[in-house]
């Protein structure tokens, strides 16, 4: 129950986007429609986009603006996250362009820096240009190397150019070395933006605002008031179409080189000496680099590699893991994987980091659990066993949230004590306006702001952790399946904790 | 919102009162039938009181016990806090017996012990008694020297004396010294219960288990991280049919020495060895012993009377205190007080306390406010002036809750910060049965935990405090009234935090 809404002060003037021409390759795909015009129309509500914007798509075929225009119009009523306003969308869509394609074609460039150059003088626009590589991973060398070529990231005194990438950023240490290296080739560092939707959600972000903007946390944010953390990603889902992409990327690189060692990072790290990206991002590394490494002993024995099979999820039957549709039938990919990190520095030694992640888990949760260590036991000696630690609680999904569980008094002539929730939801106060998750990445990027975006030392170290952990599993061969549809992974993610006294909240 | 109701461990298992027989005395009084019954009916609802348990109400009319229990009857269908079933009536109605003569007249002590032997016999009881003091102050010392001459006092190893007196418990350190002196010139300390009923409210009884069982807050509890306390209890009432009693008395008598200061001790004492009622109590009176002293200075620098005028409560014009029935048309005295407390000890130096307390103020509310210094704003440079410290909020009545108020992300492209609250509400775990206050008191009574009741040293700290304050007082005229009905306070009041950069949430 929310006592009062407090009021929101808003704490800085909203800036608008920087003038510029975002191109799209790729735009005839899903990401597209379903993500990037709905988060660009959001930002056209939020008035955050300025006169002077524009929208290049480039894909395969050939149409001509006004048809890409009419079937943006058509998909935007499908997938937008609220209700269109015509006003708005006719806003958006006279500045949307189109160019069909051969994205292995120089022409292609050449044709695409005619177009962009009309628009500069069309709109008065000083030459920024954001291009996003909605492709396949396969393509984006290519591409970058042929925009190169035409120029067209090259920056001036008074114009910038950016790339935004989608992740898989490589498939281990060695391939995202030399992805890095090529693009590094065409691009500046600072010119790249590695793009993590799950660092689009508010809670994420509320991460840093939480820990460093209040005077509470931090002073217990370490290893004398921490007994651990625990950080879970669960999927109801199975992987649904994706098989051959999934049966050759399994759960370490399809969530834990990424999002959950974002979250871990975000969790772990020093307070940054700005909220500037590299500020930030320094940090993020710093934590990465203090993982303890995995030995081919801390792999057998700190973590856990688990693949469904039949069961039961949210009341119905499924299939296993290995009838899904193109995955091979002796698989041996992952779809649950479990880890327990060791942090050794200062702050963190000997608090154990706990992650998982899983498909065909019994519900669908992105959760961070933070127990704290126990009050001293002396005052409560005769109910010791039944003391309930702190946990602190921040729910990425569904229904953020952020609680702080404490013991109470129970009501009554008697001392009993009981576990309750201090509770805080993002919608109760700010409303659960659905958003992409794109809005904030996409709306950074035009402003030059790269603190949510991973850097190529961020992308390394996260596969230079889990490396070892791939090489080993590779190596040992194990059954599967594992662990039944429908429940929280195998035996051996329990015990993973049980055998340290703990458990999985 | 609570996301979910977590279950509740009952850690302890209930103790029965122990079998004895309660003495009221000025068992015809307002206290017996507006709480000490309702109170004694719900410790039977509640399964509390044993099979062992009698009630003598000893007052000045002659009644026999059934018209004494016909009495009580109807009272109970007025006052129980709950709809009154008739089984669990009657199982107390029959155990009440009644007494009639004068508190002053010795033969009424000896009919009393006669009374008492028969009913020791008729339930197979050892002889416990708890005399309840239910009368003027002025009768305490003579009521309880009958009860020594006549050898009622006297324990055995195997059955207890105990005798609870209300508050008020002296009118300054002098009169609480004879008071205290005179009393245990016939009854041992530990035989001596004073009742605070403020403490036998949850969320007072609660901050005890807030603190100390859970290892999240004391690491901060101290001046390292807090930057201020502020202790509220503020009512909307006036001076009601209590003129004549309350013009002898005034706030700082009525609320400051024994409510506010409670809870101070509650927010400011060091964690007791033990729950046991003088590790407690030991520890209370250290908290108040660490109080600087008020000098002339302090007390004109750092207290604020108020007596309040005609204004405007809850819609409805209220006339001034000095209009009241049985107030002297020039009273000059305080229906509000403020103080800042300095805490010279290790954990509070350089920390204020804020206290306040009056009557016709805008709204009722008892209520703790820890504020905790800020974090530093290295990271919100362009934000600080508008980052909101962090509140820790203890409210005791109404809505009984701990909420905490934290700096959280606005969600949106742009990064803005808002204040929002975590909250707990008492109700929303426990339900929101209403109580009289009594309940734990009576039954802490019984089972000799005297956790809850202030020893002598604590009532004398307390005035020790104060005092000094009523001398400086009572030696300057200030000109009254100098508040509004219906405003909070004296403008003083407000300049006493805006001085030192701060003001009352």
């Amino acid at each position: 129950m929310i006592t009062a809404i407090h009021p929101i002060k808003p704490v800085t003037s909203t800036r608008l986007a920087d003038p510029c021409v975002m191109v799209i390759f790729g735009a005839g795909g899903d990401l597209t429609k379903r993500l990037l015009i709905p988060a660009l129309y959001n930002l056209v509500r939020n008035k955050l986009l300025p006169e002077q914007f524009a929208i290049v798509g480039v894909s395969r075929n050939k149409l001509s603006h006004d048809e890409f225009r009419s079937k943006l119009r058509q998909d935007i009523q499908e997938f937008a996250t609220v209700t269109v306003e015509s006003s708005l969308w006719e806003w958006l869509e006279q500045r949307i362009y189109y160019l069909g394609g051969d994205f292995t074609d120089s022409k292609l460039y050449t044709q695409l820096q005619t177009l962009l150059t009309q628009i500069d003088q069309d709109y008065h626009m000083p030459g920024n240009y954001l291009y996003y590589l909605a492709t396949a991973p396969t393509l984006f060398c290519g591409i970058i190397s042929q925009l190169g070529s035409a120029k067209l990231t090259q920056e001036t005194d008074t114009s910038w150019r950016r790339v935004i990438i989608e992740k898989p950023f490589g498939r281990d240490l060695e391939s995202a070395r030399t992805l890095n290296n090529n693009i590094l080739g065409v691009l500046k560092e600072h010119q790249i933006y590695r793009i993590d939707h799950y660092l689009g959600k508010e809670t994420v972000q509320n991460i840093l605002v939480f820990r460093f903007g209040n005077g509470l946390f931090e002073p217990i944010w370490n290893r004398r008031y921490i007994d651990h953390v625990q950080i879970t990603v669960a999927e109801t889902v199975g992987v649904e179409l994706r098989g051959d992409f999934y049966d050759r990327t399994g759960a370490v690189r399809d969530m834990i080189q990424n999002h959950l060692f974002q979250l871990l990072a975000m969790i772990g790290m020093e307070p940054p000496v700005s909220f500037e990206a590299d500020a930030v991002r320094d940090e993020k590394s710093k934590l990465l680099r203090a993982i303890q490494p995995f030995t081919p002993e801390l792999v057998l024995n700190n973590t856990v590699k688990g693949q469904y099979s039949e069961g039961v999820v949210n009341h119905a039957i499924v299939q296993a893991y290995r009838s899904e549709p193109r995955v091979a039938k002796n698989s041996s990919i992952e779809t649950f994987a479990a880890l327990k990190l060791d942090i050794d520095n200062w702050r963190w030694a000997g608090v154990p980091f706990y992650l998982r992640t899983g498909k065909r888990l019994p519900k669908r949760v992105t959760e961070i659990v933070i127990q704290f260590k126990q009050a001293p036991s002396l005052l409560f000696r005769n109910l010791t066993n039944q003391l309930t630690p702190n946990l602190l609680t921040i729910r990425i999904q569904p229904n953020e949230s952020i609680s702080l569980q404490f013991g109470a008094k129970i009501p009554g002539p008697a001392v009993q004590m009981g576990a309750v929730n201090m509770d805080f939801c993002y919608a109760d106060y700010f409303g659960s306006e659905p958003t992409t998750g794109y809005e904030t990445l996409l709306y950074d990027c035009t402003i030059g702001d790269a603190t949510l975006f991973q850097r190529a030392d961020n992308v390394e170290l996260g596969w230079s952790v889990v490396n070892p952990i791939l090489d080993v599993w590779q190596a040992h061969n194990q059954e599967f399946p594992n662990y039944a549809a429908g429940t929280w992974g195998p035996v051996a993610a329990d015990e993973l904790l049980e055998r340290d006294g703990r458990q999985w909240q």
